[in-house]
């Protein structure tokens, strides 16, 4: 296989951090530059994040303006903070009029509040309010999605003029489609620029436009509107207002980034953690976003140990239980928590609908029944073989099977009834269920050993 | 608010669902098929998939082949093998050849090889070639991904001519790029058809085109290509073949599906389960995907299980120990897991890259001191306010500490050195995790305190 033709990025900024450590070592300044303002401003991005502070701002400082902003957008946060550390005010503000007005809003949304005012009230008054007019949306809203910048024709227009509106506009960044109008700018079609090439330039739009426009509203949020784009295969969709007006477009490449975000929410809410240690990788920073849901993980733990303590004469009876205290909460945590995770991901892609709770809670239910009657068995072996005590056989596998349904239950249950009530399944998900499986499985453990002990000895 | 503009998917589908049921009862076949054939067809695909088998032979059965083809590609794997089961083989083979052939390629994947063969012989033999080409590719790879309709000119050709290509296009779907080739077929720019559209007729392509032009190899990983996707919000990248020629051309509304696909999978291997049991969610099919993580699990908490038989005699001593092994395996698998995720998610957005392991690392550990001081602190008192018992309170906290700081250890390290020996982290990472802090936590308290007890008592 020819190695030139596996490119991916990590190789590309590879070779630019070489590059760049070679021409700083020769002290060649001007290629240095040339070299910068050519290259892809993710993987100068890149650049600036591996590099130590010193070379990042001499770095930065050799960006020719479009390429500084740019680079700034593509950057991750800590980088960010790093580099506009170190801009004046005025500098920045310049870099920042260079951006599309979303990507603007995006940055100074991830500023300090003062910095970002100082920014705006340097920058030119039309642009600083186009910015402001977008940093009043919810950042993860169609609003701040959008861009306002969109082209547009009347639907009374032809072919010819839609392509004229593409050329006279003046946005210099690339459109897919022309958004069709009514007398009151609310949208009535869509085309494809490709097939507006196709058609003859006398053509009415209404002709050649696919005239079932799906909207998004300012308010909508962004996990629907990325399920809208994978959905119907949408390079680009128009926003509206409250009265149905056209005042942005959200395209593709942001819904991307989206669909990323939203995931990667989902990943560190299942794991008790969240995206913030992500953006501000401080130790203190990590600490924070892990710590409440350690504690209240503790809290659980705690109570769990009060349950055995509880049954101390039992135990004490039979020391044989206490070995199989770990697989018993195992794998009522490991059950409950695939029913979880395959409920959460069926609400977030829509496969698990309002319509389908009954199915779904009965399909994990008789799944359960079946994967606890196979492991209660083995553990029941296990138990059998290794003491040769019958009746902590008997409890250890009745009560695998009965704490691996109960798990899933739990764990198919609590995503759908959070959900009902508005709160993000994937949060409250991952941890409520570990808990309350690891106490109730010990609970139903231990009571059915001391029932069976009274019965039997 | 206006309840109009708040357009969504479900909504969308419940009143296509409501409308349908209504015309099925009106008996209004004609209106039925208007209807069905006018919406948009992931619509129609939920719609296929909500109702019973009956009215979903019935429903298909009015889509006319466009339509029906379209309807297919959408559907899920459940929804379409049902389908395809009520199909004559030659009516299945007429939609298949109205489908994109990516689109053909991936349907025909999802079937068994039977019927994909039989569905083959029967179609067009060009077609069938072109799919057939196509299934050669893995399914996850640039060649899987890729369709074989593009636009290309050659790089000594006018705007004027790239136009013209585009309206020659004989494929009815869409284009956003025009690429551009030297004599060798292999890609040395691509043009934006609103770029195109601004430009000057008589303007070389070369002018115009974008030079940089990253290329696909066919066989690279998808999840490589999503992330050049998002990197550089590319809507469409060439693929090329071993001798850097161009064959085919990847979109960004597949590799949105892509980025979900990738996602869900990473989501169910933490969780120990993979993502065939939503593709065929029989009872047996869930828990064949989820029954081996489950028994090395119950394999690795016997083995707890075991340390704590084995550590009978201190714990005989001291029964109040017992109380906290909840608690200390808690932490150490909670603490353990976002160490994990965090790197793990790290890993797939390229933000935890070969050059920066070292300082990952000792970011998480530092941290893991500081969580476990506090939780350590934490623990040891309530052991001690609990039980007023010293020594119980010194074992829980020192221990925690302990068991936090190698399960962190453990939680980034494991995805690191399984990424570097190309295995999954994913899959290797959750089940690992778990079972292997278990084992330390309960060995590491039971150990300490045993040392303890032996040096005061």
């Amino acid at each position: 296989m020819d190695e030139k033709l596996v490119e991916n990025a990590e190789a590309r900024v590879q070779a630019l951090l070489e590059v760049t450590t070679a021409l700083i070592a020769l002290d060649d300044e001007a290629e240095l530059k040339a070299v910068l303002n050519t290259q892809r401003a993710a993987d100068v991005a890149d650049l600036l994040r591996l590099v130590d502070e010193e070379t990042q701002e001499f770095l930065f400082g050799l960006l020719d303006e479009t390429q500084a902003a740019d680079a700034l957008v593509e950057s991750d946060i800590p980088t960010l903070h790093a580099i506009v550390e170190e801009l004046e005010p005025q500098i920045l503000s310049d870099i920042v009029e260079e951006m599309e007005p979303d990507d603007a809003a995006d940055v100074l949304g991830d500023l300090n509040d003062e910095d970002a005012a100082e920014v705006l009230t340097l920058m030119a008054s039309e642009q600083a309010q186009e910015v402001q007019e977008l940093l009043v949306h919810e950042e993860d809203t169609g609003g701040g999605l959008m861009t306002p910048d969109f082209v547009l024709v009347h639907k009374s227009a032809t072919v010819g003029d839609a392509i004229q509106a593409l050329r006279d506009d003046e946005d210099t960044s690339d459109h897919y489609y022309v958004f069709v109008v009514d007398d009151e700018m609310r949208p009535v079609g869509t085309i494809s620029i490709h097939r507006l090439v196709r058609a003859q330039p006398h053509q009415a739009v209404e002709q050649v436009m696919d005239g079932d426009v799906i909207t998004v509203a300012y308010q909508t949020d962004q996990e629907e509107i990325a399920r809208m784009f994978e959905r119907y295969d949408f390079m680009a969709m128009p926003v509206v207002d409250e009265n149905g007006r056209l005042v942005g477009r959200i395209t593709a490449d942001d819904v991307m980034d989206v669909i990323q975000e939203e995931n990667a929410e989902d990943f560190y809410k299942m794991a008790g953690t969240n995206q913030d240690e992500v953006a501000r990788p401080s130790i203190l920073g990590i600490a924070r976003s892990r710590m409440p849901w350690l504690l209240v993980g503790m809290g659980g733990s705690l109570l769990a140990g009060g349950v055995i303590e509880s049954f101390k004469v039992t135990l004490a009876e039979v020391f044989t239980l206490a070995a199989f205290l770990p697989v018993i909460m195992a794998m009522g945590g490991s059950s409950g928590l695939q029913a979880c995770t395959v409920t959460v991901r069926g609400l977030v892609t829509g496969q698990v609908s309002t319509g389908l709770v009954l199915r779904t809670v009965l399909r994990e239910v008789a799944t359960a029944i079946l994967i606890g009657a196979v492991c209660g068995a083995g553990a029941s072996l296990v138990a059998y073989v290794w003491f040769g005590e019958t009746l902590v056989g008997i409890c250890v596998g009745i009560s695998m099977l009965l704490v691996i349904c109960l798990s899933v239950f739990v764990g198919v249950s609590a995503p759908l009834i959070f959900h009902r009530f508005g709160i993000d399944p994937a949060v409250a998900s991952g941890p409520f269920i570990t808990i309350s499986n690891d106490i109730l499985g010990v609970f139903i453990y231990l009571g059915l050993a001391t029932t069976l002990l009274h019965y039997f000895l």
